[in-house]
């Protein structure tokens, strides 16, 4: 058996790791003989000098099997998840895993909480009273098998090795490890026992890849990852320069998602979720083309059968469905006010990370992981990049409660709206797709 | 104050720190703010992008100052000292420093102990009975002050940090880092109070570093440290293929050592004794030239002065001075075996490194920090690479006490003496001086 040492000072040369140095680091983390130092100096060299995909492979599989694996094979149906990078206004996955449900596909989605600028669906969830994510394997399994569907947060269970190198890599200034992300990601997905995964990595200043490089690099190694696994995995680039849809929030972002899948055509919201609900009906080939899947998509929001779904997932998990059919009765914050423009024109820029701080500095999102999440907070755009804006026009609506974090958000976003005459290069919702 | 992350993460992608960064990183460390694990990413960091001259001054600097500098500026005279990167049979600080001390330096020498295949002159020197090698700094101040030289081992006031980053080194592969190495040693050196410091840097298998570049890089990293902090360090690039001189193992090399100090032109020994002297003279403006160096410190071996030194430095430091004048008194081992040659011709190598590890097998090394000396084991070399063999002349002695531990040596070395028609290219012993 060679030593820690040695297999550390490969990486750190830049060679390429054994499937059994793998193994046996990774093994011995997780047992105790192999210090936290000794992975932070393992962490950093595999940052610089980065993982081939055979590496990447034996790495992820190794952190998968240091927890359980859920096997839904004898529950029928074709299991699939949806995963996103994280950004500001992210809802997606509250209105996408009912249609999916609806569309006939089984959902057990794994979900996680909000930290800095970007918001976590878990959080968002947790503005429907009685609403709980903390199911246990048993229950989750119960609701796959009769309602199709689940939103839970992360078990004991699943992937240990995650959380302890998840909490390593957030001391030791290696987070930002393409390699690293893809494997955690990775890990916790295929844990799900899932047969297919559509990601969606977002672009921008919002979200955590800044360039379609660095996102293009992400995606082909949590592809590569799933592939290895047999598992399909397919990609969306989306944009995250402007918060995605109108709400930014937990509550107001739950009354989105219920506008969605009540048939609204929200803008952004929609087309993401039909877009990404195609991609996994052609991967698994119930459709041609990506047209006939949103098609297919669309009329299970329109006939009432995916809204159906989330009545049932809120119901089977505690949630008050009432608040759903009446979203008046979600938490609402004390103040309400509209920031109106000063001057006409097009908006040409609405910066998604202004939008993502101030809402952490109004108590809803989180600056550590040990704060508390104020789920009536938020911010309601009513102008979005491309919309033609008047003096005086409400360029959106805050929603606060405390007077002091009011004015630290709006430092943050008072120069975040730009308006000038006109929107010369408009980018795209969707960059790319790979399927 | 920028956070542990940022700090990191910044030498992860290259860029340069601050002096307040690494001020601010280093004694967050020391007072245990900074985790282990931390400074574990930093060091693997470090290792791959390294310093500039100025950071690494800075780290050295920092290092320097965690604990006591000595101050002899009350002592008269030029306080200087050596300092070796480590071989196998390298015994020269043992010679020199009485040197040294009758040409009139005073030499605080604070040394270190044997690891590996290479040797320590803490070890060798407590061959000699009784030889205390842990004076406190009251009684090291006493012997500069008294008799000009003192051979003393690591004190826990001197450069405490350097302790717990070279633990932390060694069990995260990130010992054989150029930056890292020379601010250990520098921070230890400048740390002794003097005012000048030859180094040898030792070149080829039997050393740490394997090529002249990479000891070049070593050099010029110390003596910039060095001048930085206005110190003269002149550098000296010596071979370390075979093993330097004849004996390898701690009593045959204070006997070896003897032999110089009492005007034994010992090959190599000798030499090297006298060019290190010489170039300190020249340093300090005492000669013109590194011949007329040579020649002066030449006397001082000639005329008993600097083995008069030596015996007052064993005397002050506890030993049997007895055993020096009779160095039959010196522990011996219980066996001692012949090797000869089974064939005629020059021998044209003689690893130094198998040499190093065959002398660890016998018990007089260490495989870990941990472990005990046996001093009387040892080899003597009876042939130089260069000299004529004939069949059946004797290549080296090996003196042992344990014959598995005699076998395993000799596993080391059974294939270490080349012996070819003629040697091509001889190796020079010296291969540059940096004054």
């Amino acid at each position: 058996m060679r030593s820690f040492y040695d297999i550390i000072a490969d990486k750190r040369d830049g060679k390429k790791l054994s499937r059994e140095d793998i193994e046996f680091f990774l093994k011995s983390y997780l047992d105790g003989s192999l210090k936290d130092y000794q992975m932070a100096a393992m962490l950093m060299a595999v940052y610089i000098r980065s993982f081939d995909d055979e590496e990447l492979s034996v790495w992820t599989n190794t952190m998968l099997h240091s927890g359980s694996v859920m096997d839904f094979s004898d529950i029928p149906g074709i299991k699939v998840d949806k995963h996103s990078t994280g950004g500001v206004g992210d809802k997606i996955s509250i209105p996408l895993a009912p249609l999916l449900g609806a569309l006939g596909f089984k959902v057990p989605m794994i979900s996680g909480r909000g930290l800095g600028h970007t918001g976590g669906t878990l959080d968002k969830l947790e503005s429907i009273p009685g609403f709980n994510v903390n199911l246990d394997i048993d229950k989750f399994r119960k609701a796959i098998a009769n309602i199709a569907i689940a939103l839970i947060g992360q078990t004991p269970e699943i992937v240990p090795l995650d959380r302890s190198l998840y909490a390593l890599r957030d001391v030791t200034g290696t987070i930002e490890s393409i390699p690293l992300i893809a494997s955690s990601i990775m890990s916790k997905k295929m844990a799900e026992g899932i047969d297919g995964l559509i990601l969606d990595v977002k672009v921008g200043r919002g979200a955590f890849m800044k360039t379609i490089d660095d996102a293009k690099s992400l995606a082909v190694n949590m592809q590569g990852i799933g592939r290895k696994l047999g598992k399909k995995v397919a990609v969306i680039f989306s944009n995250m320069n402007e918060p995605l849809g109108y709400a930014v929030g937990n509550s107001v972002e739950i009354i989105e998602s219920v506008e969605v899948l009540q048939g609204k055509d929200v803008p952004q919201v929609t087309e993401l979720v039909l877009t990404m609900a195609a991609i996994l009906l052609k991967l698994f080939g119930k459709v041609y083309t990506l047209d006939e899947g949103k098609e297919v998509a669309k009329k299970k929001l329109q006939d009432g059968s995916a809204f159906d779904k989330f009545l049932e997932l809120v119901e089977f998990q505690g949630g008050d469905i009432s608040a759903i059919k009446d979203t008046s009765k979600l938490p609402r914050a004390n103040h309400t006010v509209d920031i109106k423009s000063d001057t006409s024109g097009v908006v040409t820029d609405i910066n998604a990370l202004d939008f993502g701080k101030a809402l952490v500095f109004m108590g809803g999102g989180r600056f550590r992981k040990e704060d508390n999440i104020d789920h009536s907070v938020g911010i309601v755009l009513n102008k979005k990049v491309g919309d033609k804006v008047n003096k005086d026009d409400t360029l959106y609506t805050v929603f606060y409660n405390d007077e002091k974090k009011f004015a630290d958000a709006m430092d943050c976003i008072k120069d975040s709206f730009k308006i000038e005459k006109e929107l010369l290069n408009p980018e795209p919702l969707i960059y790319d797709i790979m399927e």
